[in-house]
């Protein structure tokens, strides 16, 4: 077998459903008005380096054939904050589609792949705080919404009000990235084993563990925020302070864009990635929308994003800052739910668009069909015509059939001495004869859209 | 520095003039009735491993991290027919359009890179002789007409009359790939050089090699092909005779289709791949359209394809063909024209698609632009804000002069109490007044197309 793991081909079929998706997304990037960009697929080696944390042994590198050392891109946030540094840019917004390369266990029945798309959105730039943060969860939730995929909820938390929890429940500065890592399996193991990871393998204490396990159950909207603020604690904490100050600020614009009914401040949302020093959020779907669908799809996480003010500054010379917060949509998961549905409900996807066959009813007339469709390829009308001498009528109508083309053009030698072609509508069967010099207006005219 | 050598970012700009170049071709590739597929960025070693001849040195591999052997894809072409073979599809006419990697030396203002894309469109199936093959030189005709990248000429050979041609002139066939390769060096070589590469380098005889001399001058049209169908030792070739007479059969299709004016039958156009076994041709643009530009642009090749029918055998356990031509259109060199051309003509080119600006006159009203955006989004405006809590109207003003954006919507207290949003027209510097429940309407009526 000559199929590489963790990877898989789109059929014509299932990239008819993928542009849906890309159409939906791009169509709402562009509604908040951002610019497009696109880097190599590699990047120098040095460059992924000390980013991404624990996830680092995940990065593909390229085989040392002379030349510098590349490797795979693990993401497009890294190459964008490289792309920013490079050229100088302190301002921007701008989106990014493109693959992505994980070194991960495939697990192709959840949706999760070695090579994926991200479909990022990003602002960067010095702003007034917290505007552009609450932009990128009204993307998610207009791009969520769009697409019904049923219910969903966006998660949020902040960086700096996880470290500051850690601070006031005794982590030491050292062990922050890691309990935090811990923190981040919650969404896929209970609290009892998150527990004994953090006890027994990173040497936490128990009362520290325990203590952050009251914090990280609690989850709600602007009045765990209040709660949280007059926290004994955390209030005398100054980045958990800012951090909830900020938060505070964040759900006031979201109250105001009328998305909080979907959004759940959490504080067990870790987010794995270094990079992240600011707000982080995670877009989970509630339920699969599987009432036609036999095998349930698994749902989680299909957007994710946050706030890395200093990721910038690690590609500058000067270390000069460029503050940034943006949110990658994962396009698997969503596609596989759309995918599984598209089977269910039997609908037909056209994988073409072609307009006519230009088809003959007799022999030999293979010449004539090919100066009619050159006419029409000319005149901007998308066509086909089956490549066989003498095709039998029969098999090219059932090719219209079988692909879904509305209409074809049928020359005969009645037709061609009258100056006229013979149009027939496949669906109907109706047939008429249309003068030739009105061939291109006439399907036009029938195929295009009410 | 961070950039990877041979590869190159795309700015926004340069990624609007992209667009336009995958518009014409993808307009093109769906007018002539193409499915669309995608197939992962790296294959297993063993999938590329002996399809390149020569070229296979160029092969980027990836590092053995554990598992699988994997290589970059060089072209699209191998992994189609690896995916007409796994799929077991033996009548498929799709398009591709992906980036390819060769560890090249760079040499960007050649407009050469490791990395660059590759637009591919392939008919797949066993079908009458030469139509599929006349279909693809049409594509590229209408394509490089679509692009008005000036004049251009489609070189057409055959390998059957290559390989003839080797044969009636002495070479042995262990050494006709390497002769083959040879000759294709003729577009960059004298023949002087490529006679004595032949003959030093490659031993074959003084009198072979000055045989293949008189033939790869030779080009021409129909009148060429006739006179090679006489040609006293040609005509006895069997293979040189299958391929005179498909050529014969491709002219005839091609004066159908009006195109014969910028096809020449060239025996010197050999191309360099393996896989080939029919027909094989080239586009070169004849002279850059470089009127208005200083530094003159490096023409060449810009697109290059033909048949191989024995490709997908290789890839079935049970050797099944399944016959095949395509062509490649390679956007880079088109890329740097149009790129040129844009910069000479001073033309604004525009990289988001902002209809309005959210902005106020006042301070204070944050607030009230963010719950406008927020209305203007849910119906589908394109529209952006200034991600700060009071900005000059000044600023505003001349963020829509420096993007493009032909509105502003101006939130004011005496507006905000009257009901109504001012729309200000850009270019004009017009001010009407209009209700807050017309407003999606009057934007989009002032920003339709016309």
């Amino acid at each position: 077998c000559y199929e590489v793991p963790g990877t898989r081909d789109y059929s014509p079929k299932q990239m008819a459903i993928r542009e849906r998706v890309f159409n939906a997304i791009i169509t709402c990037f562009k509604r908040h008005g951002a610019e497009v960009i696109d880097t190599p697929v590699f990047e120098l080696k040095e460059t992924l380096t000390g980013k991404y944390g624990e996830d680092s042994k995940l990065i593909y590198d390229l085989k040392d054939q002379g030349g510098e050392l590349l490797s795979l891109r693990y993401d497009l946030t890294v190459p964008f904050a490289r792309y920013l540094a490079m050229n100088k840019i302190t301002n921007i917004k701008r989106y990014h589609i493109a693959k992505v390369y994980r070194r991960d266990n495939p697990a192709m029945t959840r949706g999760r792949y070695r090579e994926f798309y991200q479909c990022d959105f990003d602002i960067a730039g010095q702003f007034d705080p917290m505007i552009p943060d609450a932009e990128c969860l009204k993307i998610v939730h207009e791009i969520l919404s769009d697409l019904q995929l049923g219910d969903f909820l966006i998660k949020v938390n902040d960086r700096r009000i996880l470290d500051g929890m850690f601070a006031v429940c005794g982590v030491p500065d050292s062990k922050f990235r890691t309990i935090c890592s811990s923190v981040d399996k919650l969404d896929k193991m209970p609290w009892e084993e998150v527990r004994s990871e953090m006890v027994g393998e990173k040497g936490l204490s128990p009362e520290a563990a325990d203590h952050i396990g009251e914090y990280v159950q609690l989850h709600g909207g602007l009045d765990l925020i209040e709660q949280l603020l007059q926290d004994p604690k955390l209030s005398q904490n100054k980045l958990a302070k800012e951090g909830l100050g900020d938060m505070k600020l964040l759900f006031e614009y979201l109250t105001l864009f009328g998305i909080t009914g979907k959004i759940s401040f959490d504080l067990s949302l870790a987010r794995g990635l270094d990079y992240y020093t600011g707000v982080i959020f995670e877009a989970v779907l509630l339920q699969p929308e599987n009432d036609h669908v036999e095998e349930p799809v698994s749902v989680g996480s299909v957007a994710g994003g946050g706030r890395y003010d200093g990721l910038v500054g690690m590609f500058d010379p000067k270390g000069r800052k460029v503050p940034c917060v943006g949110v990658s949509i994962g396009i698997e998961r969503i596609f596989s739910i759309l995918e599984q549905r598209v089977e269910a409900s039997e609908e037909k996807i056209r994988t073409t668009e072609t307009q006519v066959l230009v088809a003959s009813a007799q022999k030999k007339l293979l010449e004539e069909r090919l100066k009619l469709i050159s006419e029409l390829w000319n005149a901007g009308i998308k066509a086909e015509v089956l490549y066989k001498k003498n095709p039998k009528l029969l098999n090219q109508l059932q090719y219209c059939e079988d692909t879904g083309i509305p209409l074809v053009a049928i020359v005969g030698e009645q037709e061609l001495k009258d100056g006229v072609v013979k149009l027939r509508v496949v669906a109907t069967r109706e047939e008429v004869n249309v003068r030739r010099e009105s061939l291109v207006e006439e399907i036009r005219m029938r195929t295009s859209r009410p």
